[in-house]
């Protein structure tokens, strides 16, 4: 924020701090002020003048417009650059043909027509979705084709004209490419997968974030919603960088695109490297990352569960959400070391600990309802059935899990109790804390009455259903975590396709 | 799709129906040629030429490249060109100049030096963010740079050189303004606005879709989420629309940030109209879209709530998604009119049919859960309870509302009643129906112990929490209808500052 100011002082230490950030940007420049020297020299010196002219200066402007931070994307637009111009090339010699074919009359009307039609055809196909990656190329036609054509017309020779211009932009392309290529390759593979891995992170961070500050802040008032709503949210950086996770698919595409374009490099070694597939994964790993922002959305919800009913499942949320976090940030480090380890197991627990959030909420769902009489009374009557329907529903199980349901079926009766005790306490002291609250229906009602069409009626929510936000909150993450399997059969495709070594091997 | 095929039959059809959806790009294409064209005739008819002889090739290159879709980016590529032209030509005048004191033998050195600089400098500064607007005139201030000095270098003058080259820039660049604004022209402003009211209609069209599918579809068999995750959903055409509003955030930033460039035209009369607030209402909009988002994963989720719970509270649903939709639609319409309506009313229409439905959530959320016996015996003896509990938060009601609370404290005896057991025969049928099915769990064991290790564990939905993804459908729509205050509030300070119309004034 601080090269807004543009205050000198600061902005040169914003780009300092840039440069440090990614030295690649540094790098890059670099690279540029050596390409074009490089093809400066060869006007400069006079050895190489005597050789190609003042033509060579179409080589600086190739130069120039080609050279992109990628080595994929630099060949994408020298190959757009090359294509174009040859197609031009070939256009203006058959248009220059024509019009001297048609007298000297008719050429200037030919050469005019010919140049309409073509900047309104490559303007035309350059705006269909099916060409929109070769939107530079039809630039370069239309230009190139132009300049061909009139500068033969006034010079007469149109194909040493095109000869001329077309070796200039291919030195220009030629240095461009090597100097892309043996100076510090910035790789868009490479560049990519560090996206996607980064991306990992950043969702699991994110989840682990937010679940911690669901369970966490007892007392913190949220603040109105509508200054959080467009809010930067400072104190919840992964946030932040999951957010913008959700906005990078553009980013990951044309990465995509642009390693398509590259050779087989450092750790990207076998030919047709499945760079679609990291597509597919990012896109998947959105959906994941669409239901923490709707967890985060429940956190800074106005309707609120009181503090002590979510602390009453603090354990089985917590262990759900951190292996689940845990199982997504595995997976993006095999991504990041290229190997593949056994998911199964991981993928089981982070299921039974999903099971198990699954059944408290089950068992106490009662404390979910408003409506419904807590049965601290019939607690033990209800219990019995209870755990004769998990008993039931759970034959068959495993070994360790059975083990489990055991235990919560030893302990429920206690657990439960306590629960249900250390919840009404809560209750207690939060139903004191409500009362000294102005009550929200009031101040919307006086809202309303007031002269100021202004004030635009509030929704007051229902403390009544508050409870309910509880379940939404863990209906989202158990979501969550449903989409992990698709995330890591997503995954294992590339994988597979990627050729990675299995760990251990 | 079609044109993918690249057979030219269906290209040409394909092509045909881009034409009859958006004729302005039709217009566009026609309007590059005329461009083209015109810049051309300088150079073909004799007395032109005379004047201004082959530099004027320079302004074909200049309106080829500068030449853009709406009048906004033409402007703003003018603007970059013609100050990196300007900055291009001062900076090569004075190192020419340099390398003219420094002697013969060190001119050269002094050019390429300062060529490397300029190329690194330019790169540089291109790559950082608050810069990254004026990327086409950091690459126009190093190649034109580089082509004055060389070219001056070797011809001599640069400062004729420079200048020769600055007026045919100028005409290309006025020719190309000219011809973008005077002929039909295409205003970024005008395509923002119209984006963003389509984003609107989307996004309640969605909403409709979502919630409707939502209750129709009793017996329709899901499909496995893994073949829908990344499906198309060919029978949500709504769905498609509103997810891609969510990727539009480049598109709405890029059209504002073009539209700041445009004269006050057509509907946007007044100067400094704020075409930033359209970005924020854009967010804010996405932000209501991301429940959308999540309300269509609840309704595509693998845990479901029963159908006939579902329907047991279809009414209130449908009721407050319709309303909520008419009013995002009614947003969209005035925001489309450029008026401003009386939205209170409608926001208070939407607020209380949503607290209707959390009433009847939450009157009946025994439903929702399946530990606790549904009241039906005790429905009489806990009524009372409950009414009385209404009454006493919503003391203070406004007319209308009190008597709506008077009907459901009147009926609810009975309603209560009826949808209890409606909701037991339904729940009967179900039964025998899910009887039928193969336990989940079974399943998910048999693939456990199978031997190949590439079958991934699934998640096993516990069945007994399914009807709390009702609970999440109502969450999620209710904290939609929350949203929507803040969506009110930014379409209300667009209007103001836009200074839209009151509707009847």
């Amino acid at each position: 924020k601080s090269g807004k100011s543009f205050s000198c002082k600061n902005w040169i230490w914003h780009a300092w701090e840039l440069c440090k950030e990614d030295s690649n940007r540094v790098l890059f420049s670099l690279k540029v002020g050596l390409a074009v020297l490089l093809v400066s020299l060869l006007i400069l010196f006079q050895a190489p003048y005597d050789v190609f002219g003042t033509n060579i200066i179409w080589s600086i402007l190739t130069v120039a417009i080609m050279f992109e931070y990628t080595v994929g994307a630099t060949f994408n637009r020298g190959f757009n650059r090359a294509l174009g111009s040859l197609l031009a090339g070939i256009l203006a010699i058959i248009v220059a043909q024509l019009g001297l074919w048609s007298g000297q009359v008719a050429e200037p009307f030919v050469i005019g027509i010919s140049i309409f039609l073509i900047g309104t055809v490559t303007s035309f196909m350059k705006l269909l979705p099916s060409f929109a990656p070769y939107e530079y190329g039809f630039r370069v036609i239309l230009f190139t084709f132009c300049l061909i054509v009139v500068s033969g017309y006034r010079m007469g020779n149109p194909i040493k004209t095109s000869m001329d211009r077309l070796y200039s932009i291919a030195i220009g392309g030629f240095v461009a490419v090597l100097v892309n290529v043996l100076v510090c390759p910035i790789w868009a593979g490479e560049q990519l997968h560090k996206e996607l891995v980064d991306s990992f992170t950043a969702v699991a961070d994110s989840l682990e974030e937010c679940v911690k500050k669901y369970l966490e802040d007892e007392g913190l008032e949220h603040p109105e919603f509508s200054t959080t709503v467009m809010d930067e949210f400072p104190d919840e950086p992964a946030y932040r960088k999951c957010r913008s996770t959700l906005n990078s698919s553009a980013k990951i595409e044309s990465l995509a695109s642009s390693a398509k374009w590259e050779p087989p490099h450092g750790r990207f070694l076998h030919f047709f490297y499945p760079w679609s597939e990291y597509v597919k994964v990012g896109a998947v790993l959105r959906y994941c990352a669409y239901e923490v922002m709707a967890l985060h959305g429940v956190l800074h919800s106005e309707i609120q569960a009181p503090y002590n009913l979510r602390i009453t499942f603090q354990s089985e949320i917590r262990e759900a959400a951190s292996h689940a976090a845990e199982l997504v940030k595995v997976l993006g480090k095999d991504m990041s070391n290229m190997q593949r380890s056994m998911k199964p197991s991981l993928l089981k627990r982070v299921h039974s600990s999903t099971e198990r959030l699954q059944r408290a909420i089950d068992m106490h769902s009662y404390l979910l309802t408003s409506s419904c009489e807590p049965p601290a009374d019939s607690s033990s009557r209800q219990l019995p059935r209870l755990s004769s329907t998990f008993s039931s529903t759970l034959c068959g199980d495993l070994p360790n899990q059975v083990e489990n349901v055991e235990e919560n079926g030893g302990n429920s009766g206690t657990l439960h109790l306590a629960r249900t005790e250390s919840y009404h306490e809560n209750m207690r002291k939060q139903s004191r804390r409500m009362h000294s609250w102005p009550p929200r229906a009031m101040d919307a009602f006086e809202e309303e009455g007031g002269p100021s069409a202004d004030n635009l009626p509030r929704m007051n929510a229902l403390e009544s259903t508050a409870a309910l936000s509880l379940a939404t909150f863990t209906s989202l993450l158990i979501e969550f975590v449903a989409r992990l399997d698709h995330l890591v059969e997503a995954v294992e495709e590339l994988s597979k396709l990627a050729k990675f070594k299995h760990e251990g091997l």
